[in-house]
């Protein structure tokens, strides 16, 4: 058995990002930058009014001044003149800084008679301008490679005129689950059989982490329809499997994938709940295998699969969000294996979060894990742990769970 | 002018949860439960086994025993006979405990011969079997309404036989950009013209808050236009226009759509960025005005938009998940408008969350707003705050902005 982060570095260290493609501004969020978006023009392009008011010139602004207005200049349609001594145009929030003018007098500052305005206070020089290039220039990197895209993020690469935006391609990944005693949801269930969750509950989260998922269809303890979903997952970035990943009398994944040339690289994780975790390789598709347990096949894939989406999906940034927390109940001493218990999360008056494990902890309870906001990490050999003591967390929203 | 809250609330008010509609369970992921989602069946169907193992009675359990194997029962395959004395039957994680046991004694804890198992180790009666009906009972209530549909919670509806579920049809926002200054990314930009983001970026945020956004064709500074764009949003759950909405002598909006019927519940709110926020109805349809800044507008939209999406959506929560932080640089008096001041945030040694406003916090920089985390909120004539002081914090991340 391996520790939990020797494993993950196992498998972040067996893939890499996916190739970029060039897609839509409309349809680049949530993706990842493949390369650094750089400036196509500056913003502003010219000094530009902050405020609706009158381009002046700042030797003309004392108070009780009047000066006359010698044009109009919305947002969009510039002045083509120049402001001369005792002359002012007037001006809207974006509208350019006519040639001449270095200062913007505020509207509520001034009185406008006819051709003329008074100014009632003094203007202050160079005040309620936005500066040519403030937000950007030309050429300027406005976002890294490895970038998730965000809302705000579309809305600067559409200002920094990008219509079209180059990312990681989706990671594609084949989800695969296995086990004589599943049936799909509304389909027949066979005599002590169970509903399939776990490919529909990891597809979605692969979609989550911003992925491509393909569920392929259920295989029973059948080596054959194991291996012929093998043959499915070629050409994906992940092959994911769940169930039958250890090495008992039923656990048939293994062998039914050395038919297609499966190399192992581990396949027993020292973790509670999820120790029957593979890692390996078919050719040049890395291939995870989870437990069947649906809450052990969730929770190893929060610690692994997420972060192997991360790589995958070329984020700059792969490590768990942990955060700190306090225990809301006491925790016994752990023992060799890391634990991950289900817990709520709440905020105290104090204003710190607050984690408090859920008494049940089997791993077959969904319900418990639907209801849970994180999870606390309990290390190996950790000792018993006092309500209020500092725990870490992984707050399951964080990670799109 | 009207306070942040005073807003807020007003806009909720005139919104109602969309209708519902069915999806399938893979298309459910993010979707908001109608109706709470009710168990099919009772999860595990029949008392099973939570390890590898046999089944057992617990009177035949001592260490030394020595019973008689009459079968085996892999998850699936049940045992179709009786464990009677003496006797025991190989299962496996998940298969059903046949009749008569009532104990599984642990594979490690058995020495197998032939058709006899031999007890290194005395059972454990009654350990190591999952209940029928320990994770939930037929017609339980396994997910409320007004839930957004996490991966966990589509594999637990999964797990309850769900392959269909009833949630809230997505919000329609109709967005439209106004003004002679814009020009799509990649189109002609018009002398002294900009790039338009705000109708990209509100898209995004529209579909990240789980909305389907319609973004309308660009309205220069022309009533008829703005107008036929009112007309291009009928049947929309809400109409958001961005750019117009003061009274200025170029603001356009309010008039233009006063000819489709628009009545205005308030047009000014107390705050900054973004003072000239209008909401109104046009027939059936509520309107956001948003301001045509950029940060402004979505300033405005992480406070209004986003909310007025949870309650559309029919979400059971509205309010913002704002936290506390602890300022990492000392701000000055608030004057009587709320402020919203763009922030990094950190984790500091001790594990509390720091947010550190930047210094510069014009409202049309764009590369400041992307690189924000945050929106540290001061109240109105909140007074000066020293580095290390508390406050109430947006976390950006959290509202999918």
């Amino acid at each position: 058995m391996i520790s939990v982060d020797m494993a993950r570095a196992r498998i972040l260290a067996g893939l890499a990002p996916t190739p970029p493609e060039t897609v839509a501004l409309a349809e680049a969020l949530g993706r990842v930058t493949a390369a650094p978006v750089r400036a196509r023009l500056t913003q502003p392009p010219a000094d530009v009014s902050a405020m609706d008011g009158y381009a002046i010139r700042g030797v003309d602004g004392a108070a009780g001044a009047s000066l006359r207005v010698i044009g109009t200049a919305p947002a969009g349609h510039p002045f083509a003149g120049t402001v001369g001594p005792g002359q002012a145009v007037r001006l809207f929030t974006g509208s350019l800084v006519p040639d001449g003018a270095d200062t913007v007098l505020l509207q509520e500052d001034a009185r406008r008679e006819g051709e003329t305005v008074a100014l009632l206070e003094a203007a202050r020089p160079g005040k309620h301008i936005r500066r040519k290039g403030q937000d950007f220039a030309a050429d300027e990197e406005i976002l890294p490679a490895g970038r998730r895209l965000s809302p705000r993020d579309i809305g600067l690469a559409a200002a920094a005129n990008h219509p079209w935006l180059v990312v990681h391609r989706s990671p594609r990944v084949a989800i695969l689950a296995t086990g004589d005693e599943l049936a799909l949801p509304g389909e027949p269930i066979p005599p002590g059989g169970i509903v399939s969750s776990n490919a529909h509950a990891l597809a979605a989260l692969v979609r989550s982490a911003g992925g491509a998922p393909t569920v392929l269809p259920t295989a029973g303890d059948d080596p054959a329809a194991i291996a012929a979903a093998a043959d499915a997952a070629a050409g994906c970035d992940l092959f994911v499997t769940t169930g039958g990943a250890s090495v008992g009398d039923h656990d048939l994944v293994q062998p039914a994938l050395a038919a297609r040339g499966l190399v192992v690289d581990f396949w027993r994780i020292a973790m509670r709940p999820g120790k029957p975790l593979m890692f390996g390789r078919i050719g040049a598709v890395p291939v995870l295998g989870l437990p069947g347990n649906p809450v052990s096949a969730m929770v190893c894939a929060l610690l692994f699969l997420v972060p192997a989406l991360a790589r995958l999906g070329g984020l700059a940034e792969t490590a768990l969000p942990t955060r700190t927390a306090r225990l809301g109940a006491p925790l016994r001493a752990n023992d060799h294996r890391a634990d991950f218990l289900r817990a709520t999360l709440a905020v105290d008056a104090a204003g710190e979060l607050v984690a408090t494990a859920f008494a049940a902890q089997d791993s077959a309870m969904l319900k418990l894990l639907a209801r849970s906001d994180g999870l606390i990490l309990r290390p190996p050999h950790a000792p018993a742990a006092a309500a209020g003591a500092l725990a870490e967390v992984l707050v399951l929203a964080a990670v799109g769970a």
